[in-house]
């Protein structure tokens, strides 16, 4: 097996998918912001009453997935028609839960606009709190769910 | 202490930061793409012969460096003045380490460059393995320096 | 009825067209510049001779249609395949009024993409004329026209 | 008086700003969205329970004011240092009444930043409300006040 | 034959090309940068050990060409299927020589996006030389292929 | 001398210009499109009364200006002061000449800002014109002033 982002001579190209049939593509993606509890707290109090941390994190990762053909080199620009986010606090972890799911009808898959939603959620929820704590982590961004197209479907163990 | 992104009332703004003063200020950020050995041994190839996966990468992390107040909403535009990135091949990981530097002479930090420098090449890494490897992770984001400004240096441990 | 914007648990996302069928959509809005009468003239005189306040933001309100998706968080992209502009003076009013009509064939209407348009260009009339008068108002943006789709067509009174 | 974004030809060019002092700027702008009272309605849950119509707009005219100069053809980019929209729910409009302020320290005025954001909240106000009323207008979008810089401060009445 | 990038009041307009059918297109462009011979030798240094010149532009390239309708204004946004650049030390020149072959399924032509493409490639090559010379051209840039569309196929001599 | 842009493992990065200091600097770049003499006329009756292609194609290079840094990999971000173009029809080449000049308070040149805004604007003549000829060229861009800085004043011949 090869990698497809390169021709025979080993350059980066943007593959051609102009042979693929255009099918319904969905993705998910999951990670977390990882945080100690009195951080945490801060999010607990602020979806009931400050500062909205989630619900920005929300519109960051919407708004991160419509740029991904952007900020990776060699993704297709892609016509989604869905995003949605879910932002979860877990105070075992203790720390936010975020997963995306991304669907097109489209000629490739759309794991990275899932994985870049995630990703974007993690780097927003981390700026809101980062006057409180510097030492959160962002852990665990991986695909969960991959299906349409020829390689069929894809879930994560 | 409160969150300096939310106003009185819970609303989220930009922060004011016109009365801070223009200082160097640095910021350095790590992370990881963790895969199976023998994805990692196209990357090997792929630096020595095939496809330069670490450097297309690279280029990905700095040019999103620089798109950062554009992914991150309550982010302030800054005149970043140095991007650097580090992509090294770990077998004990096994996987891909990722450290971002960047620097700037302004009014805020830049710890959130470096952490979308580093998120960016790291899903560049996954975009350009995933033909290969569909279960690769992205972990251990996270500031590890920031120096510069009113709030003093910070090193992760 | 609920908005369509918000999940059962009021949450944000990207509604899901995926199910809808893709046909030929088309959105008029419209809005005015007013201004005062000695400002109206530099727009008269400008398209005669001195400078193309009209044109440049005709320039401006195509070019923002493209953005739409990116500037309305909820927004979902599309491949617009017509954007025109009118920018017409109008003594009586006295100032510029503006009309623009977008195209697609997607899975969502274009009535966003033709608000921003109108948006933009009066943004950009009033950004080359504020040297002259700060006091200009940006008026009556609405959608007058949308046809296509499943909700059928709309017209203003 | 002439139109300086016009040299004496007649085209359009970015004003010479390198000979102006950088001094602290600031602009408010205003503007609203009128509705029917049944819409508005939503606009009140929303903020209770539902969903958040109103911070989301307030991201929209957040990230918006960062691309003003991307929108507006001839405008200046700036270092932004503050941004703060305020979105009232107002029954005898009745709609939603926003204003934008933004500050920086630069050598041109904020003022187009201000309005870009009033603008691009009040699109999302629509976008968000359009699936129960699409007659809604965006109405008296104005700068209502300016400071900093050579030509003083300026109030609306 | 008049030029479809205006109405016949002769206003700019983006053309309706909702009426054209959806065929799969291609379209390749060419040009090159020119430098000295000691210049030359950077790159061909670069290539084998100190660094990759070509590598970068080549990104730059394909990542330009999914911008292409955000940088020409009547331009339409096109769902691009492929992008391949390839770049050549020629030491007759003496400089780079660069094409690129962009495809896609769409309703218009994509010689914008091969041209783009070459052009910002181009650019790169310049920004990185840039230190060791100021003196190099970009030259003879054109479209040397078109093919799909009612318009037929074209090759350029 | 070697490449500013690699470190010294040939790794392409930003360069640290945090320890340059602030200072004025312009620079100045020239390009033409080169076509046959029926295309030229297109341009001479636009900018008489059909369509203005000159005036839409400097709009276009104003524009790229500002988005360089989002073009050219390794390009710093700059809070740019002036952009101005001049595109003048020359029936001798026969053609297009096209000049832009870009001026920055900054620590780096922006000879690859004129670059870019001599290049868009080409390419956006290029693109208005296309419908009547496809065999037009892009020739001779490059740096004709560059000063400011410490590598002091550089004019070509």
């Amino acid at each position: 097996m090869s990698l497809t982002h390169f021709d025979e001579q080993g350059q980066a190209h943007m593959v051609d998918v102009s042979g693929k049939s255009v099918t319904d593509r969905v993705a998910t993606a999951e990670g977390c912001v990882v945080m100690a509890p009195e951080t945490l707290d801060y999010v607990l109090q602020g979806t009931a009453k400050k500062g909205d941390v989630l619900g920005i994190a929300r519109v960051a990762g919407i708004m991160a997935a419509k740029k991904t053909s952007d900020l990776i080199p060699l993704c297709h620009p892609l016509p989604i028609t869905k995003v949605a986010l879910d932002l979860t606090p877990d105070a075992e972890l203790p720390g936010v839960r975020i997963s995306a799911t991304v669907k097109t009808s489209g000629q490739t898959g759309v794991e990275m606009e899932a994985l870049t939603a995630v990703s974007a959620a993690a780097l927003t929820v981390y700026d809101m709190l980062k006057a409180v704590e510097k030492s959160m982590r962002i852990e665990g961004i991986r695909v969960t769910l991959k299906d349409g197209g020829k390689s069929g479907r894809y879930e994560a163990d």
